[in-house]
């Protein structure tokens, strides 16, 4: 999701530098105790924040972290987090390619990736989040039997996604081909979801375990 | 796909008995001699025989067996067949359940599933073509990286087949959460799938490819 500039987004993540960390580096392999949780859930892509936001205050005993490269929907996702802060979430607003500079290995439990963007033209396969370029990194930060969960509204990237993801050490825990057929109380429905879900297009949702 | 009871049903499948096999199991380690073909692909509940028969007549080079319990569909089957007789099908009119009867280990290339029955209530869970309870013989039949190929209409059969299969020793080859998005040449569309897409219902496929 890429959105207008906004002159306040770069002033405002600063003033907010105790939850956005500028530095995540800083932290590698003290998440745990950063956040005073030994669960940690990592979103990559959170664009607005709704999908983060709504799951830390659902589950305020997991620790959140919440990556996006883009300081102009990132700021949008701090500001809505700091009208409910529960103290259990943080933002890196920065690049996924450099999450093994900020995590340890076997530092998460989960990691979230939701309507991530499709990157359909094939010399752009190596950008999707679930490529195996980034698979290699999730796969060092992700705990034993730690979790990939991904939700998207777009059929080629699940496709794709399902098969590269099944060739790497993971099992298919469950897998949802039309989420929203039924009703699924643990889980939070973004503002992006909602549009989808309104024009009756079906979400893809599945989760992986790490073999070991 | 349950159908009227028909009289001409067992007499007209009795009478083509060359191609109707009533015993399978006297063809146990020789359908390759049978058939004449090296690559023997099997299609598990037929129905009218749509798909069975234009795949047939697609790859002559390929030998078909076709199975199907209810003698009252298989009879079409067979009918139409015998329009379009390519002398690269067989049908055995049976339970699907005694397939380790009728196939020695590692006979069969290809194991097809299309629409099958949906069993929707979880006491019939063991019904399912793509239960463990097939899946064990399944493995047994196929070759070293053989492939069962899964096509339906049904999100919850296909949510279920993904998990259930990929626990098993099987790699997911391909996948696609909507098939008829885009044209594929090389399959056979039938009757009752051409019926799913003129209501714009996804089609959900999938190839897996037996491990050893």
């Amino acid at each position: 999701m890429r959105m207008r500039k906004k002159k306040w987004a770069l002033p405002f993540l600063e003033e907010n530098s105790e939850i956005v960390l500028s530095e995540p580096e800083n932290f590698k392999g003290k998440w745990a105790h950063k956040l005073n949780k030994s669960n940690i859930h990592l979103e990559i892509g959170i664009g607005k924040g709704d999908y983060i936001n709504q799951m830390a205050l659902n589950n305020t005993e997991i620790g959140w972290i919440g990556v996006e490269k883009d300081p102009n929907v990132a700021c949008i996702a701090v500001k809505k987090y700091l009208e409910n802060n529960h103290g259990n979430e943080l933002f890196i607003v920065n690049d996924a390619d450099n999450i093994l500079n900020w995590f340890d290995n076997e530092e998460i439990d989960v990691i979230h990736l939701n309507f991530s963007d499709p990157w359909p033209k094939k010399g752009h396969t190596k950008r999707r989040l679930s490529s195996k370029q980034f698979l290699d990194k999730y796969t060092k930060v992700l705990k034993s039997h730690g979790q990939i969960i991904m939700k998207t509204d777009n059929s080629k990237l699940f496709n794709f996604s399902l098969v590269e993801i099944l060739k790497e050490d993971y099992l298919l825990k469950d897998v949802w081909v039309d989420f929203r057929n039924e009703v699924h109380d643990e889980d939070a429905i973004s503002e992006y979801e909602q549009k989808f879900m309104s024009l009756n297009q079906p979400i893809y949702r599945a989760i992986f375990e790490k073999k070991m």
